[in-house]
């Protein structure tokens, strides 16, 4: 197997490029990608502060890696949600890639910042834990930015991902989502704005561009998705895949060129609703947040109403 | 296990109804969704006349079965592909099925009648299989229809297709054909309409209501389609539905609830373009139908112009 660009011994095939990559081309390729997509879909500018959201996992170490490389402000976020040696073992490898490479890593850690954790907040709130863990990585995400002042959230979604929420949403034509579901959502309403630079490459170029670049990251997926709708839908795509290479990137890119417009009216008229949580002052669609909510019932401590709203503003 | 309704012996379970049924309310079950489905959308009328595609397969039987159980005029068009022994054995049953029950099966040959059979016409146009026959398909039924004096097409798409073709053309994009896939097309430009009256029954459901009502049907799948991107969509949802029954139900029918619409204005703008093809008069983008094009490179002899227009006028 030889690379497509060099003729040199390749080290990973990807078939629906239909090419081979040496290590050096590979690396390449995948800044490439991330600079094709920052510059296509308008993410981030060299003068703007990014923060990337880090869980330790080899999307958001190397999607924080390629920003830097690429010449972006990036900053780093870990979140502790105190799901066990999970989190543990995860926070690890986020201090680890900062602290190896002189980066600022902001750290917030649920259960001392918040008092819950994933688990017990979603018992108490009856919800699947992915939905709880979902809105609070979101809110948590969206508060840090706009308190240190960063102009742009990075996550490190993948096509695998992309492709993946997009089926499930499909499935269930839930139309306001498909009208949001964009690389690039612009700050409003006091929300940061929010990019997945890695929608043009796929989870395992990412596994392999961080074996690599000698990135240490966490193999295991979070033991509280295990079993969860979003991997039997990546299951059945890649499938797909398997057949047909090059099917995730043209459903994904293709849904983007030729369908998501059909579906912003849903989305839009959503989004008018939206004021500040009574609480923390965060944009919703309620007298109080999803998150504020969630806090209070599991720690079951009412929160004063307007504490933090005044601290936000 | 035990019949939901009348707490007799069960022989089918529904898992996407949450329900089991006895053989005599399991039948009435399979009436009842078709005739929901034909009020539900409008398909068709007891005073006009219905042609059923037959292929002899368990769907085209069944719907052909139920609809004269519900009280309707409908009888049967048979097109023989030469598909070898899978056209021979296929024919045989709809003609089975036909003589016992006094039924009248209009039979077209595709070889006798036009000359060539699918694999070589497949072959000649440098079409896969499946394409060659659905165009061929198309035409002739629509064909037999308007000589007949048939108001309306019925074929035996169910649950299980319509769900793999939405997710085919939603896998692609395809907004043209998205605005189109409907369980009733109306008449028009010349076509008669379509209908799709087992839109509510799923694949499982018609092969036990064949061997329920002691239908003889072809188990076997045509050869030509074996391994085609169909039946992989197919298997994909399988999976789905597996982990949640009524998957397909719900991404069908909310298909057709919330997003079917967002697509007509690109059906439309393709509808507009239609005038008769110069050959055979049918409706048709071109100078000349696709079938017209099909007939004349699998038999390379080209049909002189006009011949059959006029005829069909």
């Amino acid at each position: 197997m030889k690379c497509t660009v060099c003729k040199g011994p390749a080290v990973i095939d990807i078939r629906r490029h239909n090419a081979n990559f040496c290590s050096e081309h590979f690396l390449r390729l995948c800044r490439d990608q991330v600079a094709k997509a920052i510059k296509d879909f308008e993410m981030l500018r060299p003068d703007e502060r990014a923060l990337v959201a880090v869980s330790g996992g080899k999307d958001s170490l190397a999607v924080w890696d390629i920003l830097l490389e690429l010449g972006y402000q990036a900053d780093g976020l870990y979140l502790g949600l105190g799901i066990g040696d999970y989190s543990d073992a995860s926070g690890e490898m986020a201090r680890a890639f900062a602290s190896a490479r002189g980066l600022h890593l902001v750290e917030i850690d649920l259960p001392t910042d918040h008092g819950f954790d994933i688990p017990t907040g979603a018992r108490a709130a009856r919800r699947v834990p992915c939905s709880a863990c979902g809105l609070s990585k979101r809110h948590l995400f969206d508060e840090a930015a706009r308190e240190g002042g960063y102009d742009v959230v990075v996550t490190g979604h993948n096509l695998d991902d992309e492709a993946a929420v997009l089926f499930g949403n499909v499935l269930h034509w839930q139309t306001d989502y498909l009208g949001r579901q964009l690389p690039v959502l612009p700050a409003r309403h006091g929300f940061p704005r929010k990019v997945k630079p890695l929608v043009r490459l796929g989870e395992r170029e990412m596994a392999a561009y961080c074996v690599l670049r000698n990135i240490d990251y966490i193999v295991e997926e979070c033991p509280m998705a295990a079993g969860n709708k979003h991997l039997g839908y990546k299951e059945a795509l890649n499938a797909i895949e398997a057949t047909s290479p090059g099917s995730k990137h043209d459903f994904y890119f293709g849904f983007l060129a030729r369908a998501s417009a059909h579906f912003t009216t849903e989305a839009e008229a959503e989004q008018q609703e939206l004021h500040p949580c009574g609480r923390c002052g965060a944009p919703t669609p309620g007298e109080v947040c999803a998150f504020c909510r969630l806090a209070e019932r599991a720690t079951a401590v009412p929160v004063s109403l307007g504490r933090r709203a005044e601290a936000s503003r």
